[in-house]
């Protein structure tokens, strides 16, 4: 069986590793292979180099490398490098950046420098984080290098900065007037996305961000048409519990687009494609769009076997609404 | 009074240590300036960051930075960044960078990712470095990207390799048949480097290699002319004691260019601008050519102290003949 995720960071990169650890515990699923799309509109050039926080979240999460306390960057990195180009005034600061981590971003450039795609590049990535041993493929959700940016306006009249500005340095306090994707007009969908929507047993989509992570997503040349398309049942997860984000500011960035924070709303962004929808028992009585399947469970990820129950959760409904 | 120097690595940087703290100590010369023209032949881009290792060695050293047992790199550096270059297969991984260092060489290709040039890059660095309140103004030999090849024969047929795979991998130990510097052809002399020669009161050549670091130098289009025009006295130190290296292999080198590893040879090289020779006491018959000053004198650097009383000793010699 094959199941197609759409992944942010942090939320998305938990959920799935709960995914890959429930599939490995249930005996008739162990051999279903998981192909992951990774949100690139926060990826940033920092010092010259390429960084693309949600696929490294990813891959240093499902590879067991991932700072747990933090939910991104390398466990028990250093900050040598950093505090080096501090020295020498490198801006910008506010980003941290680890050593170890630092090695993945300029592997990267590096790569990308020699021409190969993004997609050439994650792969090696994957490789290094034992991906295909655990059944995973990652993929970018397109090779085309494009950035999230927010226009805000903190007192001298609108403008844009960098998502990565705004969420990271900003906390996203400051209100998004709305979310511009910079080099979108010209992106197409990464090899083998499309495909993996259209072939998938089961789409999910975990509890990233509905905006700036899925949203993002969404946006790519063909993914909607083909998760519309799709013979797979999808399923989403509420990234919100009782009508608060998790994590993260989804909240902030509802706000920016006109939507209410409740899980109700968000499934309603995913309504033209959406058939399952798993909330928080606090949610239970979310109302859905016709035709939506709506389950409800605890939904807080708090470990390794709570994240791998909900995964198993939404992944048993999705096989529901496939027998139907 | 101004002093000029054309410096390699680790012998240079420590000799120009050594003037720069002679001349904090003698009263009469202590506002004397010191313009350093730094070998860039070195020059490599490893995983696609530009490394300029003479150029950084002079800044640490003189800085108060760098790993006084290894005479290059950052004292007390970490390794977390080249580990996970490993980690990743990336080559090559004979040549060692500690995460400090890569702070330079990420700061360094940003900035001249961004159009600055590498005289630019070089002035930011020494100014991180303090080196203008140590009276020290760094340039490198040209801003033109350049490279010294090395040709070599290991049992199939000549081949060029980058200088420093011969000089760090291969330990100099293949003869090498030739040294070609790639993108010389097209090389013009850094701003303020010609100048810096003509309008000095003393030139000094430290103990550098003279064939891949003097050598280079003195290959930049004009540098040679303006050694020879120049009012100043030009002083030399042998990098030789007793016809043996101090360190590195300026030996292998030298046989590469059909030269003898002597003091009298290595002056040889410089016959057409020198006018003063330093050597080692066990060197104190070496034949000089017409119209060069020799004098002998201990020139083991064996620390600071001694360093400097060999630079104000060349100072002294070029003084001397400025005299005259």
């Amino acid at each position: 069986m094959h199941v197609t995720a759409l992944s942010g960071g942090v939320g998305g990169a938990r959920f799935l590793r709960g995914l890959t650890t429930y599939l490995a515990r249930t005996p008739d699923l162990a051999d279903t292979t998981v192909t992951i799309i990774g949100n690139t509109g926060d990826d940033i050039t920092l010092f010259g180099l390429r960084v693309c926080p949600d696929l490294d979240t990813l891959l240093y999460t499902l590879g067991g490398g991932v700072h747990e306390g933090q939910g991104w960057g390398r466990a028990a990195d250093t900050t040598a490098v950093q505090t080096e180009l501090a020295a020498l005034g490198v801006q910008p600061q506010w980003f941290g950046l680890g050593d170890r981590d630092l090695g993945t971003h300029i592997a990267r450039s590096m790569w990308l420098g020699q021409g190969q795609s993004l997609s050439q590049v994650t792969a090696r990535l994957a490789t290094r984080w034992g991906l295909s041993e655990r059944g995973v493929t990652l993929l970018p959700m397109t090779d085309t290098p494009v950035e999230t940016h927010v226009v805000i306006d903190d007192g001298e009249g609108p403008r844009a900065v960098h998502f990565q500005e705004w969420w990271v340095r900003l906390r996203a306090a400051v209100p998004a007037q709305r979310f511009v994707v910079v080099g979108m007009e010209r992106a197409t969908a990464a090899p083998g996305v499309l495909d993996a929507i259209r072939r998938a047993d089961v789409v999910l989509l975990p509890p990233s961000n509905p905006v700036v992570s899925v949203g993002i997503i969404l946006g790519v040349p063909g993914v909607r048409d083909a998760l519309r398309g799709t013979q797979a049942p999808v399923v989403g997860v509420s990234p919100l519990v009782a009508g608060r984000p998790v994590r993260g500011h989804a909240d902030a960035c509802l706000q920016a687009i006109g939507v209410e924070t409740t899980s109700a709303a968000v499934a309603g962004l995913y309504a033209d494609f959406l058939t399952g929808w798993l909330v928080d028992d606090r949610d239970a009585d979310t109302q859905v769009p016709a035709g939506v399947t709506l389950r409800h469970r605890p939904l807080l990820m708090r470990d390794l076997d709570s994240a791998a129950e909900i995964a198993g959760e939404a992944l048993r409904l999705g096989l529901d609404l496939r027998r139907r």
